[in-house]
């Protein structure tokens, strides 16, 4: 499965800036600082985006993994 | 996974004032005075938003966790 | 996870009315005669409303946990 | 959880008319001659309904529960 | 739970045409050869139905019991 | 459940062409070179098919199990 | 189940690129540089994609295997 596994990319991402995909179509952008092995994730200074646009700031969210579709540091 | 863990952020919400969105694109925003492991979560004195509008007062409720997509403190 | 539980609401709403919201956006409000762990419900006298206003009476039904997104004691 | 449970609706309504919401918004009627604890259900004399109308007949029907909303003894 | 079980309607229907009902709205009829307790099923000589009407022949098909939302024996 | 069970037709399609439907309405044509017990599956020289026409190659393609809805030899 | 196996394409495909379809509609093409046993998958110099054009550059990306529908080595 490669030397790297998926899980790699989360722990090195905290506390860095990531963009979360959900299902439905919106993104969340913000400092990721905690996540779990259900993908559940804790963003803080958190914005919602649409299309690329920064729709409103949401400041902490917790992001249940079940409706995460990616997770990409930026 | 960091120090933090995503189920802190629920913890030290209890009390406090969330917004909860859920699949579809309803959102409820209301005082947190329980929650559980699946984030099945109680509000009260809960509102439900449309666009970030209140739509109509809803009083206590139950939110089941599978159909919560976020949880923000606000 | 606070003094109360998510599921206590549901035990001490036993026997009054309540608004269940199902996936696809209808309502169900009736007099809730039993519950399970699955949220599984069952109503009496239910009526289905849809935007807040009565569609029909139902009578009894019972509700799939599964297709269950809230339950508000009215 | 109340004297009565979910289920006990299931077991007085054999051999008796019922309504089953299933995903999607259709709706079958028909006598239930049998059901499992997945809710799979078997109308006979079954009719499938649209907005309250009948769309047609289907005669006997077995109901995967994963699909049921909700069930209803008319 | 009744004298007859739901899965009781599958193995009289061996060899019977039947008409399955999928996630999505379409409709698939043919000759019932096997099925399993996940209720994925073989149909042989099947044709895809749209609103009633046959939309093309499909000869052997396999349908994955979670795609499966109702069948009916003919 | 009959004397065929429904993965007898997966091992008889090994090495020859299926037509495979996906949730959402897309279906892959191609040469069946590997499945497992999640009816994940391998095609080989694929085609992806909307409405019954080609819209274009894709080679090689994995399809994960649980967006399969039926699989048909050609 | 023949001599391949369905993941035998995900290791063969590491450190190539691949072309990720996802629940929605949307793909993803970048260099897979890990995976899991839930498809979960890494990809590296990851473009989103729309009707086969490129959307944006997304750089590193995480897939969650949930949300995954097909994989192409390209």
């Amino acid at each position: 499965m490669g030397e790297k596994r998926p899980f790699d990319i989360l722990n090195s991402s905290l506390n860095n800036t990531v963009v979360v995909g959900l299902k439905g179509g919106n993104e969340m952008r913000g400092l990721m600082v905690s996540y779990d092995v259900h993908m559940n994730i804790v963003l803080e200074k958190a914005e919602q985006l649409k299309d690329g646009e920064v729709k409103r700031g949401i400041g902490t969210v917790l992001l249940r993994g079940d409706s995460v579709v990616y997770i990409s540091p930026s």
